[in-house]
């Protein structure tokens, strides 16, 4: 490590919750920093759009921009942290303007590292700087160091778990409260588990399949794809499911997993159903966890908390760490030139046992309209569960199937669609394999 | 990263099964390393004791030494691996003579790293190299780097887990199979899961009392700690035991511990009954575990396979690609100087609840006399199980108490070791708090 006792200059990008958090840690842990690294910081400037907002830690206006862009321009910024959290925008223009004026970057910004991050990584590494983004995937659990670092000789050929808090707090909290998806929805809300104004991307997966992006970037050494893949949230996950698959000793994930098969990439994010007695049906309320499966390795868990100030600040201080101690490094591990393209998994042939929830008529020959359809696209039946509803003349069909296509699945079900005795379109939940 | 383009030589001193495994992964993943650093490195020096023992892999017998101090005087080495595996003896000497001759060291000894740590980091540090031992914890699971690293500017207050996968296996195997520890023993023999001649460090707790030394050294940056503390292995838990917990709905596994308690060191190694819907219930076979506890982190969990040479060689290698990608660390994070030593906590003072076996004669006044003793202690009863064993005029007394401290309990069960209806000395197993 190479001794200098110039004092480093940092900005920070960005005064949310996160953004103000970091800027308190900064300045507590100053010594810790120095004690561990040598270096001297000293946060020179913060922007944000409102100076006068109401904050939890208090800051100096002094320092205070509204433009972020201007303080490129103004001060000498040896690190700099983005914590807008854009995916376009000033997020991306302030990176890019940072990097090309040899500034590291810091960020837990993933919607930005899924859209750019190859991009802003072959900047970095032009200018020879550090562009680190260990908070945008898992919260405060080191999985990027892990899999760039610790298990940097390994042939990683899956990576799967649960990405998101806020959503498995709310099919947590649904299982044990025992109420609807919308009422639960607002609770998560009050407790600052869920956007407050708009939770949609979130509970549409887009938040979990951005990290999906970047986990299988850096453990499979591709550029990030841009592949069209099957991403499914829980918005329409009812209790009645879970409630069903309880009584089935199964659990509703949300699960984010890439993996090669068959020398191809296939990335997904989807609910689940897993077993109850697994180890990742147990990781309840806002955990994350991540599995990695690789060569020596074997199979790796990591677990903890997934989101929040703390674990998201915890990830963006060990970025800092890495950088103060001198570690100049490829942001995906490898050079961008030795990073490849891998071609897609066809999605249709992604196979897995269904659960299949009809809602109908109960009348004669609805069951072996479906069965009949089932058995003519080669899908066949793990086990039947039939809950009439007699007094509204209605029953509620449950099927398990064994291991089918999403071709097969797709053309059946587009099928059964037309069917006038099924009077709600058939929910359908892949059971992990 | 400086570019370089000198190839780097490397030297492993330890044919042994772990030994033998990086060897070859070293050739296999020769052009992967260089892809990932951009150096070249080449096998130049390896020792063993016996050059014509017979290797799963072929040696190349041109560049074999019997004595592996030689090679330090012979060939210039920029990095060594000590896979021998003593805690002094070969092991401390070629280590040492390495640091002194400026070559980084890495190796999974956590014996020597235990005993020697200090010391050795000391010299690293003062000859510019590094001295890395990721692989001395938990195989392939990347702990030290998460701690050093990924978690580095946490307060970390606990740290605990199953950190040894001999004794794990044979806990799982005997709850599994209901054979005793001796048949379950010899089968973990024969898979090579537990040292064919001597397995006594694995069985006794020593082998994962050297890795609380370790974690607690890095979690809390202390010297390495000398205390006399509380090490119990599991060679007396007896298949009735894993029984008896079964149906309390309770586990037993060997935890080690370390944590920071009125601003002093706890460290301690002892079998512990955890609940069965515990995660920590659910680490079963040779898997290890390490749970984390800090701030702003929250409670992290890494799991992972922690012995075997694979899992091993993947730690090794990341500790390689450390150093090839130009990283010169603090062995312990942070250097020696800043390092303190922290007072020990009293081991008298530490306090659980107990699970105690009492093999009594059927006679009457034997449980009163029992439960005399224990309130005369202030030890109370949360729950008495008693099974008669008429044939044999004898009974089974399993107390659980609520919490009391060492030395109360250690009193106590001295007082009853000489009452004579007590056929066989009191088990005691910890109730993980």
């Amino acid at each position: 490590m190479v001794k200098m006792n110039k004092t480093l200059n940092i900005a920070i990008i960005g005064l949310g919750q996160v953004g103000i958090y970091l800027y308190n840690e900064l300045k507590l842990k100053k010594k810790d920093i120095e004690n561990k690294t040598g270096r001297k910081i000293k946060i020179v400037a913060i922007s944000a759009k409102n100076k006068n907002k109401k904050r939890s830690f208090k800051i100096d206006k002094k320092i205070f921009y509204s433009n972020p862009l201007k303080i490129l321009d103004e001060k000498k910024i040896d690190i700099l942290f983005e914590v807008v959290g854009l995916s376009d925008g000033v997020s991306k223009r302030i990176v890019e303007g940072a990097l090309k004026k040899k500034i590291h970057v810091i960020t837990p910004n993933k919607a930005l590292v899924a859209k750019y991050g190859d991009y802003l990584a072959n900047l970095a590494e032009k200018n020879k700087v550090n562009f680190e983004f260990e908070a945008s995937v898992a919260g405060g659990i080191p999985i990027l160091r892990t899999i760039k670092e610790g298990l940097a000789t390994n042939k990683i050929n899956k990576v799967y778990g649960i990405l998101n808090g806020t959503t498995n707090y709310i099919l947590s909290e649904m299982e044990n409260s025992n109420q609807s998806f919308n009422k639960v929805l607002r609770k998560a809300q009050s407790l600052g588990y869920a956007e407050p104004i708009d939770p949609k991307l979130d509970l549409n997966g887009f938040d979990a399949f951005a990290k999906v992006r970047i986990l299988s970037a850096l453990s499979f050494n591709n550029k990030i794809s841009k592949n069209k893949c099957i991403m499914e949230g829980i918005e329409n996950i009812d209790l009645k499911d879970i409630n069903i698959a309880g009584q089935l000793g199964l659990r509703i994930k949300l699960l984010g997993i890439c993996e090669i098969k068959d020398n191809k990439l296939f990335e997904t994010v989807h609910p689940c159903l897993v077993s109850k007695n697994s180890y990742i049906g147990n990781v309840n309320g806002v955990m994350n966890a991540v599995i990695l499966e690789g060569k020596p390795i074997g199979e790796s868990v990591l677990q903890g908390e997934g989101a929040g100030p703390g674990p998201t600040s915890s990830s963006l201080l060990s970025d800092l760490l890495s950088i103060l101690r001198g570690n100049i490094k490829k942001p995906f591990g490898v050079s961008s030139s030795k990073r490849k393209k891998i071609e897609n998994f066809n999605n249709n042939n992604y196979t897995n046992s269904l659960y299949l929830r009809f809602e109908v008529k109960d009348k004669p020959g609805v069951l072996s309209s479906i069965t009949n359809n089932l058995a003519k696209h080669k899908i066949s039946i793990q086990r039947i569960i039939q809950t009439p509803d007699k007094k509204n003349k209605r029953a509620t069909i449950v099927i398990i199937t064994h291991k089918t296509s999403e071709l097969n699945s797709k053309n059946c079900l587009n099928l059964l669609k037309k069917n006038k005795n099924i009077t709600k379109y058939p929910i359908l939940i892949r059971l992990y394999n």
